[in-house]
């Protein structure tokens, strides 16, 4: 019998290159069709407007890894970003982050790659992630909630990541009934006291005392400081007001929440699912389960994406 | 040339009996595959918990459609009630005005019927009508907000009707910053605030005179009432703000209003779009259409569920 024509791709796993793209570093890897790490690095973002010069180094960064690994140029690169990514037309629209308005990066780095080339967005990447493989894995309705510097959402419905051209999934901004005033100017928006950053701003303005982040804060709220039981309560009942919205529209059957702060487990985990379930009406309690993937989740996004251009 | 083996059905529409199921009555009507009208009757609901007398009720109706077009037996029907629906599993899981919970009226009708059988959600069937024939047609992502009794939203995202195993779309029960209690257990819920009931009530108890609907009370408005100009500005606010969530979350591109508050027209779509454009920070605005359907959009819904079925 003759073996079939495609003998030298069957049993071979492609290999892809992913990068998360940061405002100040590039978290970046190659990674095998099963997402085992076969080599990585980080190095500083390059900055510029126009992004030739991220394009140029996310080629070069291409190059490294497959010479790091020993496995030559990859099968298909992968790049996130943060801001508003319309993954379709492969454009970021708008990056605060990076300076970045209209930059057609899709096209650029087709140029420069000659290889299936995914662009996305950091959160939504960072939740296919954690849909696909990680803590929201066999899930239909989903919702990846990371709390960092800012709060957004990616949101898988009906088994398919919701992107609506890279503009949903802003948890950060609905309203939870406060009235202090967030950055994008209006009051009362999630963000604005249950982020990383607002749990550190907040402790600090209460005490005159400076902290670096929300795990700082959270150890003192463990230790009895009541200030800081004080902001963490609000942060963690800001959380739970936001996905009582989430649900009441969406539904989803799991939320998985990441970030610094839900390193914390359990004791920042059970007072939002506590507050939800005195809160939530006729509304579908959801499972609230704490992300798997931690830093890596965007990287390993990027890496779906790409190998999903892969796919026959 | 020999005519194509399906002669007899190429060139034959299909006639499908559409039944929009209230809490007191049932408007059937028997459409043809463009939606023509052959047919229509109306007719008090008949009660009971475990579905049988509705069930026979919806058997015989599809048989006097087919005898009053004269079509006979039709090709699909299509049956659509309020509550939670699981369009999937064709199970009626909850519905007050009906007094079901847990009915699989989808097995009792194919038994009676032996035709394809599609059920639905009323207010989900009259989206996906606005969407496909009505004033959301050509839209991706897209919410059809129907103010009745109640205010539930059929939410199109990514082009396709998203149900949720029925739990969502309740925009009703979010949170808008008011302090007046919802039937529903919570405070602050839209539905309290800006649904036609709320409106009548807010009307009654602020003027002592008895308001027989939200027609009634903007009809006042208009006339310079103050304390209707106040319930109906509240009412408006309350969309604008629950319509500022949803686009925050999901960032549709056009968000259909109906129901009898918008017969009013542009009198109280502008104040709605008036508060969103002062409103919205980096969100997208959302282009606002008022409902074309009317109160035929959920048997229009049920007959493209039904002709869905019949689709190879």
């Amino acid at each position: 019998m003759k073996p079939p024509v495609n003998v030298t791709i069957v049993g071979m796993t492609p290999a892809v290159a992913a990068l998360d793209v940061g405002g100040t570093s590039i978290k970046a890897a190659l990674y095998d069709a099963d997402l085992k790490d076969l080599a990585s690095l980080r190095e500083p973002t390059a900055r510029g407007a126009d992004g030739e010069a991220l394009a140029d180094q996310v080629a070069r960064i291409v190059e490294t890894l497959g010479k790091q690994a020993g496995t030559g140029t990859p099968d298909a690169v992968g790049v996130v970003i943060p801001g508003i990514v319309d993954e379709v037309e492969r454009v970021a629209r708008f990056s605060a982050n990076l300076d970045f308005r209209d930059v057609p990066f899709g096209e650029m780095l087709d140029s420069r790659l000659g290889l299936p080339f995914a662009f996305g967005h950091d959160v939504r990447a960072g939740g296919l992630a954690e849909f696909r493989v990680g803590a929201g894995k066999g899930c239909t309705d989903a919702a990846f909630i990371p709390v960092g510097t800012g709060i957004a959402a990616a949101l898988q419905l009906d088994g398919r990541l919701y992107a609506a051209g890279g503009q949903g999934g802003e948890i950060g901004h609905i309203d939870v009934g406060h009235r202090l005033p967030c950055g994008c100017g209006a009051t009362g928006c999630l963000e604005a006291i249950s982020s990383a950053s607002a749990i550190a701003r907040r402790y600090s303005e209460h005490t005159g005392r400076p902290a670096e982040g929300a795990e700082q804060v959270v150890d003192a709220a463990r230790h009895g400081d009541e200030a800081a039981i004080s902001v963490v309560n609000d942060a963690l009942e800001g959380l739970g007001h936001g996905i009582k919205t989430l649900v009441t529209l969406l539904a989803p059957e799991v939320v998985v929440l990441g970030g610094g702060l839900f390193t914390a487990g359990d004791y920042v985990l059970e007072p939002v699912r506590a507050w939800l379930a005195a809160n939530l009406q006729f509304q579908r309690m959801p499972e609230l389960r704490i992300a798997r993937l931690g830093d890596e989740a965007g990287r390993l996004g990027a890496a779906l994406l790409g190998l999903d251009l892969l796919k026959p």
